[in-house]
């Protein structure tokens, strides 16, 4: 028997999880597939996400594939997955793909939405979907700042610390910062990104729209190659992983 | 010592609560909010709200007032209270008002809006905050319904049964239905509503955009003076009490 691949567009409320990736405490969004493919297909499956999204995190379709040997037509899955798996995660879309297709090697971009709600106090239902920043930011200097981003250039000062990778050059295809009602929306769309990346571009761009930092020491943050240089990393639950599209 | 009294604009995600008012069995808004004044303030407080929303409804700027003889200028409050809340309910405005004013006996207006995600399938960050309806919804037709409903009427029809209040005539004077994205707010604003008005004039809207009934229809609902005639009551997690203005 042959078996098929199957792609899910996957929505999830990373609030309650450790992140995407299977971690020996806490539970994942991949452990929770896995355990409900497993339960319902009665096949071992072992999901391939394409983004290990933090703890936190929010996504609006990570894309995950899986091997099967069960014949329901691949539009189908969403809607028989959908009854097992808990209320804060969604799959969104199923269809079969080929193969050898492989969401993390299979040329794509995604984009990344980081949410601040910018206002004196909090608003709760936003709480766990956007980080509150109560200090008034100024977004033309934010926009100003993030054209120097733009483009493929040695991502060093935006990554995490201690993180293996080698080569941290990146592509920034666009960065596009919307202002509505007391919400400033960040958003980042590359080919690929680094450890903390669009966290630390958040946390950096912050520092520019509060007059910490002026635009153009972004551009010497990014020369420095040196992570101790820009802003903090913004938190995990601002950021939402909105969509990754395929060549 | 004379006390001053203290109004309170207060936000809440209503997820985890009883509703506002205090009930013997769970948790409530006005219980939280009264304990913590009480602690805060080391005296005796007791809050009088303007809207007992239900469980699971959700304010952007429910409206309480506390007499005190704490000596904190008004607009201060807001930030002293704030630091021991929980994260789920927060004071957007606090200030001094005058010891006559009434959250439910001065006149004002109450602005409500119905959420409604109107797609496939729910997205995870929205499924306390929003009602999901899978099938398509017409909002021209439900726009159409909703004019029979502005102005002065008998909204029997609209209101939960057993319910003690005799004069079941009110004035709502705005129904807005707004499509944004997978979004159909419906804004509805009035002097003053019945027990679940709004959610019944949200269930019944959507049989309408659903083409269960008839634009029509409403007007026939209305005149009946009769609940069972009337849509189901649409879930409370889609109802957020967005504002009350005072004339």
């Amino acid at each position: 028997m042959t078996k098929r691949r199957i792609m899910l567009k996957v929505a999830y409320d990373g609030t309650a999880y450790c992140g995407y990736q299977i971690q020996p405490n806490g539970l994942s969004i991949e452990e929770v597939l896995n355990n409900t493919l497993s339960d319902f297909l009665k096949e071992e499956i072992k999901v391939i996400g394409a983004s290990r999204t933090d703890a936190g995190v929010h996504s609006m379709g990570n894309v995950v594939v899986f091997d099967t040997l069960s014949k329901i037509p691949g539009e189908k899955f969403s809607f028989a997955i959908n009854r097992f798996l808990p209320e804060d995660i969604v799959i969104r879309e199923s269809k079969e793909v080929s193969e050898d297709f492989h969401p993390r090697k299979n040329k794509s971009f995604k984009l990344y939405r980081y949410r601040i709600l910018n206002d004196t106090f909090n608003i709760p239902m936003y709480r766990n979907y956007s980080y509150h920043f109560y200090r008034k930011l100024d977004i033309e200097n934010m926009k100003k700042a993030a054209g120097y981003l733009i483009g493929s250039h040695d991502f060093t000062s935006f990554c995490a610390v201690n993180t293996p990778v080698v080569d941290k050059v990146r592509n920034i295809l666009e960065i596009d910062i919307k202002k509505e009602n007391n919400f400033i929306d960040i958003y980042v769309k590359g080919e690929g990104f680094l450890y903390n990346m669009v966290r630390i571009i958040a946390g950096t761009l912050i520092e520019v729209g509060c007059g910490h930092y002026d635009a153009l020491k972004v551009k010497n943050i990014l020369e420095a190659c040196d992570r101790n240089e820009a802003g903090p990393t913004a938190p995990a639950r601002g950021l939402t992983l909105m969509e990754i599209k395929y060549r």
